[in-house]
């Protein structure tokens, strides 16, 4: 009987948040419904944030403080004639929760305007529930192009029992060769940001194909070192439409990661054309369109004329080599951490590892466990956090709720929330990891937590590495099993090894250099000239206005797009970024 | 506002039927605590139905009648100590449904035992809410072996990050050679039936091994007619722990399944060769396990020692020729449905089909629309049912809930409420197609619905076949467009093709057999031997209990089992199949 007294009770305080949420989306619609900006303004407190994404401003939008707030959304208002405004049907209800060191109720909304359907985050603080602190729109689906999903399904009448004509197979072989028709979109890059817009865009009937120099669809992942697996738990790294199994393991190992890259784009009737290169486009203003060239898997070229050029490559692109003096004359093995697979050919051996991020780490980890000889080589302050607990921490709202309410929660945030939720993490993940980052220390290890504290997830943000996630290497680099060197002690490479600036020389048999890739904006200046990287600018990292530069929104060239980053952030950003070329292409949209 | 009345409305009366099923199994935990008879005997409706599915009796065993449920519960429960009975937590809620004519509340419950938990379904007659017209209670896991899945997923700890050892396909590769063990359980048969009892074992921590005599897994599909695609609707036809892409369509085309089924087996991490052809096995008494034969890929032989096996190849076994009289004077082509995959080659050719199943109809179809001219030759008395909407009828159920919800509705009746369903259901159909029957028998079609009216799912479950889903054919030939010949219209084949009882020939180039396949029992009997098959006896069809003979639990033959049926049927039983071999294997359940 205690459940039972325990259930109602706590139904009752839900009806409570609800009660108040209500209130406060009500007042939103009619204060929008009257276009007033002081009716508005009065239903938000003096340090609100509101992040736009795609519903009120086409992009992604955050505005801050009350008056901006209000103003903003009022003079949108007239065209997006937002409404509807009511607590998720069939969502995690209001409840009270504390985010950045603050109760809130929080409630999951929705909502329509002219064009599509919305939802959204509120969070009013529980000490004045009547102004948001945190509000967050977002756009869902585009009326009349609902995704073909669920009840929506396709029939498949097209092919299943067609007697005497093509079957499904037939169909899907066929319209992958493109032979009488282009592509509306092409996407460069076959890994989790190709395979996930390419996706998207298909639920919304956007002619997408899909081209990647490997010659299996999750080489990417497969033919990359032996004991690569994610980093991050399985619960965030789902792909839209096909969760992973829940049989899986915790953190994926990269064959089955890559494996699934088939099955997803096999499953989802992607069109992709593997062992094929992207290798130029031109932008036809006049046309709208570009002349993209790709190079196919028996070395003859296509021209295509897609309205749309997807760059999904940025990741892991073009590995980057840094100039090291005297490196010809070393006369052992050198290759760079992308092409590096096993360590027990080293077994023995000495070898250096230079670089200290996630695959320097784990490379030194695999060729000391061959049983090499292993130093690994530092060259800038590196963030360094346990796997478990730590970094874990940065997703423990993914454990809170069903997965489309997280994201809809962890997309909610405009950029000061972000960097403080980082902070009030990082505070914690020093104070588990203090014994091991002493240690580090101790060892001269150059140890950091980001120039504002906010750990490795905003360096990932910012520039894409300079940390690693914990998985043993840590604890060798303490015990000196795996011998730790400043790259500045290095005077310059000769044939046995480095030689240091104190006149010894470290021998080595190989060294891998674990030193990056070349930026998404390095690849756009290659491929598409100067004008274009200029145009553009900046991609990856956040933009003055506290978004990230360029990403999954249009950019100063017309019609170029850039899909990037973990399974989970393509996951969410990729819906936005299918919306918008959707809208552009049934003219709600203007090209920029 | 007025949505906001009827919620609330709505939520009062399902807080009744919550506490009116609340009070009935609040009685029925007192009963069973006493393990008195006679309060028992009060709960049940004079003509009341109990199915248990392992949980008290460790087998799939109807009851019928109150005095019959309240012994064998009573008596039962002294080993069983079924407790702990309430409203399943997070499932659909107990509601007022029609079911088989008669108002109820029904609810879905769970409860435990010394061994395991379990639901169940209750159905209380609306007029008389104190006595159940319908109860069913099944185990759903074992103390101590819970699945793996979900929350309790493994770590993967033992091959992610795992520096300088084997990584997760290393393990895969090397677990699939069974160098240096045996498999507890051999898999006859890598269609749905042997992929998901070898998923559900596999969950189980159960080392199962699959083999298959196709050369890919799905290949049992793949290899079939061109035109093929599932008969009925995707939401009833999912996989245990992978439901299908929810982008997929109402039908499922072959080849899409048949792709589906190697991602499962890869997914799933199950061990299968294919190529493969188990020849034989006999069961050593003493050391309670099997000397079984498999002939692999390069004709070497291995013989394994399982101590379960279980035979899930039964549906498409070996092709069924019938003798045909003068068969052998026919000069055209003669080929069994199993082999038929393309009727282009047969444009402007006359072809004969003889068999008016699903196969021979879909086959006729395909050829007269690649331009055949075609005869379809019947010859017993057949069931058509449009697959739209007539068939979808027997599916309704599907469309209520969430899958597991369904499947324990769907499980919870026995034989006599079965029967009543599909007579119910049946009386819908004919009246939906009437049109069409009717105009089948004007053509001299031989039509019937069964010999007790139940349509062509209890054909299926009585016989495996004698039924038709029209997707199109039987306008065909209604419009003569496809000829129909009677078969005992022949007096035999000759060269030109068959000879007419009336002198007349009807000439063919082509003869397809669509007369189904041999039995698991004919399977059996060449496999095994006589002494096993005698033992056996009956496999598929109904047993005197009213339940699947020999299907999904202990046979008279110490650990041989059978896994057969469609997709949805291998997916609810192959878990009590599981469960059943777990706890052999565990102790907790004595060999038969």
């Amino acid at each position: 009987m205690n459940d039972v007294n325990q259930s109602v009770l706590s139904r009752a305080s839900v009806e409570t948040e609800s009660a108040v949420v209500e209130r406060w989306l009500g007042s939103l619609e009619a204060a929008l419904r009257d276009r007033s900006t002081s009716a508005i303004a009065a239903l938000f407190a003096p340090d609100s944030q509101w992040r736009d994404l795609l519903a009120f401003t086409w992009s992604l939008t955050p505005h801050s403080g009350t008056d901006r707030i209000a103003a903003a959304m009022a003079g949108l208002q007239a065209h997006v004639q937002a409404r509807g405004f009511a607590i998720a049907h069939n969502r995690t209800a209001p409840r009270r929760v504390r985010r950045l060191g603050i109760d809130v109720i929080e409630a999951l909304f929705q909502f329509e305007t002219a064009v599509g359907r919305g939802n959204g985050v509120l969070r009013l603080p529980a000490d004045k529930p009547s102004q948001a602190w945190v509000l967050s729109t977002s756009l869902e689906e585009l009326k009349g192009f609902e995704e073909r999903i669920g009840g929506r399904r396709p029939t498949g009448e097209e092919y299943a029992h067609n007697f005497g004509g093509d079957n499904w197979l037939d169909q899907r072989t066929k319209a992958q060769t493109y032979a009488d028709r282009d592509p509306t979109v092409l996407v460069v890059g076959g890994g989790q940001a190709g395979l996930v817009i390419a996706a998207r865009l298909g639920q919304l009937g956007v002619d997408t194909l899909v081209v990647d120099k490997h010659e299996r669809i999750g080489d990417n992942w497969r033919k990359r070192y032996h004991s690569l697996a994610l980093h991050n738990q399985i619960q965030v790294n789902h792909l839209p439409y096909m969760p992973f199994p829940p049989t899986w393991p915790k953190y994926i190992p990269k064959d089955m990661l890559a494996n699934w890259f088939e099955t997803y784009a096999w499953s989802l009737q992607l069109n992709v054309w593997t062992s094929s290169e992207f290798t130029g486009a031109t932008y036809d203003e006049a046309a709208g369109s570009w002349k993209a060239v790709v190079r196919k898997r028996d070395g003859s070229e296509r021209t295509l004329s897609p309205r749309h050029l997807i760059f999904a490559n940025g990741v892991s692109g073009l590995p980057r080599i840094p100039s090291l003096p005297g490196l010809d004359a070393f006369a052992g093995e050198v290759v760079h951490s992308h092409s590096f697979t096993d360590g027990s050919p080293w077994r023995g051996k000495k070898v250096l590892v230079l670089g200290t991020g996630n695959s320097g780490h784990d490379i030194a980890q695999e060729l000391h466990s061959c049983g090499a000889d292993t130093t690994i080589i530092q060259r800038g302050s590196t963030t360094v956090v346990t796997v478990d607990p730590s970094a874990k921490l940065n997703y423990a709202l993914y454990d809170e709720a069903p997965l489309e309410d997280c994201d809809l929660l962890a997309s909610a945030n405009t950029y000061p929330l972000v960097v403080k939720g980082y902070q009030l993490a990082v505070e914690r993940m020093v104070e588990f990891d203090k014994e091991m980052i002493a240690g580090l220390i101790a060892r001269g290890f150059k140890y950091d937590i980001g120039e504002d504290k906010t750990g490795h997830q905003m360096k990932y943000r910012r520039r894409g590495g300079g940390y690693y996630l914990d998985v043993g290497c840590s604890g060798l680099i303490v015990s000196g099993e795996i011998r730790l060197l400043q790259f500045d002690r290095i005077e310059r490479f000769v044939a046995e090894g480095a030689l240091l600036k104190d006149g010894s020389i470290r021998p080595a048999d190989l060294l891998v250099l674990a030193t990056g890739y070349y930026s998404q904006q390095d690849y756009v200046r290659r491929i598409l000239g100067d004008d274009v990287a200029d145009r553009v600018g900046q991609i990856w990292g956040f933009g003055p206005d506290g978004e990230m530069a360029n990403m999954w929104k249009r950019t100063p060239q017309q019609g170029l797009w850039f899909n990037a980053g973990g399974l989970g952030q393509c996951r969410i950003y990729s819906k936005y970024l299918a919306l918008q070329i959707k809208a552009i292409e049934e003219g709600l949209l203007p090209r920029r």
